[in-house]
């Protein structure tokens, strides 16, 4: 057993405050001069660096991290990361103001059910490297570029292969070859395409939306998976106020996402639930929509999440530190509050207590910042500040 | 003399296009499946792979880039990098919307004064790394923050050691010990100030705008500079219209930065000039000020460049992908015309003609992407795409 210190560490966010009803910046349980000792990829001891135990002075690999900050790894609990085609041309037309018609969810179920799993494979790892370098630790992956029994099964056993948080979203969008009769298609995704997919994820999600699915198939998606024992998810109200929210919450689901349009009424119901409220600035950012308002929700007591939504189509964003600067300069979130969202909010979102925080018995997956505290990730947007990452003990970037 | 070819280049930004008066994504002059001949620092030759001369094929180091995409360097045309000092916490407290008094421009001087030669060093050379890293190759830095004669000579001395561009800026702000007399400050700055900088500077500029410099003491600084043979640059009209655009124009100076108000006369004064019109969009980003709008300013035939303003007070950004992003989503420009004007833009605003572009003569500063198209710059906000960095041809990041 190879114990490990973590020391030099200028700013320690650990997300265990002394007291537990803490908000804003005393949530982040910060630690100043601090070290951390891993121990079978777990964290083993965490505090002030004058004051380790013996244990930790008698580690057999010490490593001096020079005064960076060092956060609790990030968790990304909302992407679509299974998907093939390149709807880069898409994107630039939406931002020229020029017309554009080859594009949208569609093309990209086509592109990805014409792709090998190799290929998807490939693609993936390429985006868990990439989350890596940018301190993400923990990453959802929704299927839903397949809407065939065939190929969504393909999807989650793909995302299963290198991620735990894995998400059967059949219900993405009706596909086109049931356009005429969508109950149809809710039947399939609640019958022979729930029993492929089922034993390779923990989750389902629906998008509830005008356009998408109602909220009565939704209830009967969501109901299907909770059945067969998978935790619930809901896209809901990103284009506009509905009946989503108090779906998800009516039916104790882990996390509702999107939300940029609430009712008083929906911020009630949020407050008073075990529903993660789970916004995605990326999306917003990317498609220049209005952004929510996450001063609203965490000022009525909403437990909120931050997520880079990572789609080819509607937020290309696998950044949590981007999404952390978006979230203070339009949704009116602290650099305080918006750390925690995008660490411990995610974990909440995924109803797991081992990640998000760096705390004795907690997985040791952090991230080191080029920086002098917090602060930065949203004082400085845009830079690369992840200097390493740590998963389960092991540097992975 | 060795030669290095680059290959394997997906997309090839030149900025080189066969029509000079091409516009929008031609003006990129895009050139597929390139390589890129490096001699003596400089680009030999350029074209598609397969109509490489023979001196690309006898290159004595041949690099495969594996389909990536190549621009030219990043040319980050205005900055404030040599400085001492922490603003993190004036900046939370600004997004957090709770007092903070401390804080401002004078005390970013102070600890600016109070830092050793070698201290503000390792900073900077800090800064160029990590620029490097995120692909510029050209930064224009100036001073400001030393604001007496002994202060802005290290200043201006100090950028000299790491960067050509360098900008003379006594008239920053005037010093609280010159506040009941600011005429006696711009004779100063006139004066024994712009004797002792001259020689390490390239450029002069002023803060032309209300609370700092009138338009009568910015004309005679930035004439006093031009008898000392500075090219001229000027803040203007960041935070409401005034007389500064006009006289950049007048005095034809190379670069007016901010421009967030301009009335109807400052863009058809602009649009008939030689002066470069600099959009800063970290600026508005981190004080959450509404943004300048480019698309008016290039409909109406302006020269536009993109600059970070990298500063520890109003935008600590260093990404010219995120401020490429930024000017896509909030100031109207296509994902085409923000890389132009964060590459050539760039250059024009500091009236050079051998970086910015990527043709035969030019200096090999290029920067490689992990992406299939310039169009992730802006497609995909916050991720670190830049994957090499050449700088005079040698690789740098
Ligand atoms: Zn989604
Ligand atoms: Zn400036």
């Amino acid at each position: 057993m190879t114990r490990e210190l973590l020391t030099g560490i200028g700013q320690l966010v650990t997300n265990d405050p002394a007291d537990p009803a803490a908000t804003g910046v005393d949530r982040l349980g910060l630690v100043a001069d601090a070290a951390v000792l891993i121990e079978e990829g777990r964290v083993a001891w965490v505090g002030n660096a004058s004051a380790a135990p013996a244990a930790a002075r008698a580690a057999e690999v010490v490593t001096d991290l020079g005064g960076a900050t060092v956060i609790p790894g990030f968790v990304d609990s909302h992407s679509h990361l299974v998907f093939a085609g390149d709807r880069s041309a898409e994107f630039e037309a939406r931002m020229s103001g020029t017309p554009y018609t080859a594009g949208g969810i569609r093309s990209t179920v086509a592109a990805t059910r014409a792709a090998s799993d190799s290929e998807l494979l490939a693609r993936l790892r390429g985006f868990i490297r990439e989350l890596h370098r940018q301190g993400t630790t923990t990453v959802e992956i929704k299927s839903g570029y397949g809407l065939s029994v065939h190929d969504e099964e393909r999807l989650v056993a793909l995302a299963a292969s290198v991620t735990d948080e894995v998400t059967f979203l059949g219900a993405h969008v009706v596909p086109t070859d049931y356009a005429a009769d969508p109950d149809a298609y809710v039947d399939l995704v609640t019958g022979p395409m729930l029993d492929a997919c089922a034993p390779h994820a923990r989750w389902i999600d629906v998008f509830c939306e005008t356009g998408a699915f109602t909220v009565e198939q939704s209830r009967r998606i969501l109901e299907a998976g909770a059945v067969r024992g998978l935790g619930l998810r809901v896209h809901a109200s990103q284009l506009g106020p509905g009946e989503g929210v108090q779906l998800a919450v009516s039916l104790g689901a882990a996390s509702v996402d999107h939300c940029t349009y609430l009712t008083d009424a929906d911020i009630a119901a949020l407050a008073g639930s075990s529903t993660v409220t789970t916004l995605l600035p990326g999306v917003e950012f990317s498609t220049r929509q209005p952004y929510p308002d996450a001063r609203r929700l965490i000022d009525a007591g909403v437990t909120v999440a931050i997520a880079c939504d990572c789609n080819p189509g509607s937020s290309f964003t696998s950044s949590m530190p981007f999404c952390i600067a978006v979230a203070v300069r339009d949704m009116g979130m602290t650099p305080a509050e918006a750390l925690w969202s995008a660490t411990a909010g995610g974990a909440a979102a995924l109803r797991r207590s081992d990640i998000g925080r760096v705390a004795v018995g907690a997985r040791a997956d952090l991230a080191a910042l080029a920086a002098p505290s917090y602060v930065h990730l949203a004082y400085r947007p845009g830079v690369p500040l992840v200097s390493a990452t740590w998963k389960d003990g092991v540097r992975v970037a």
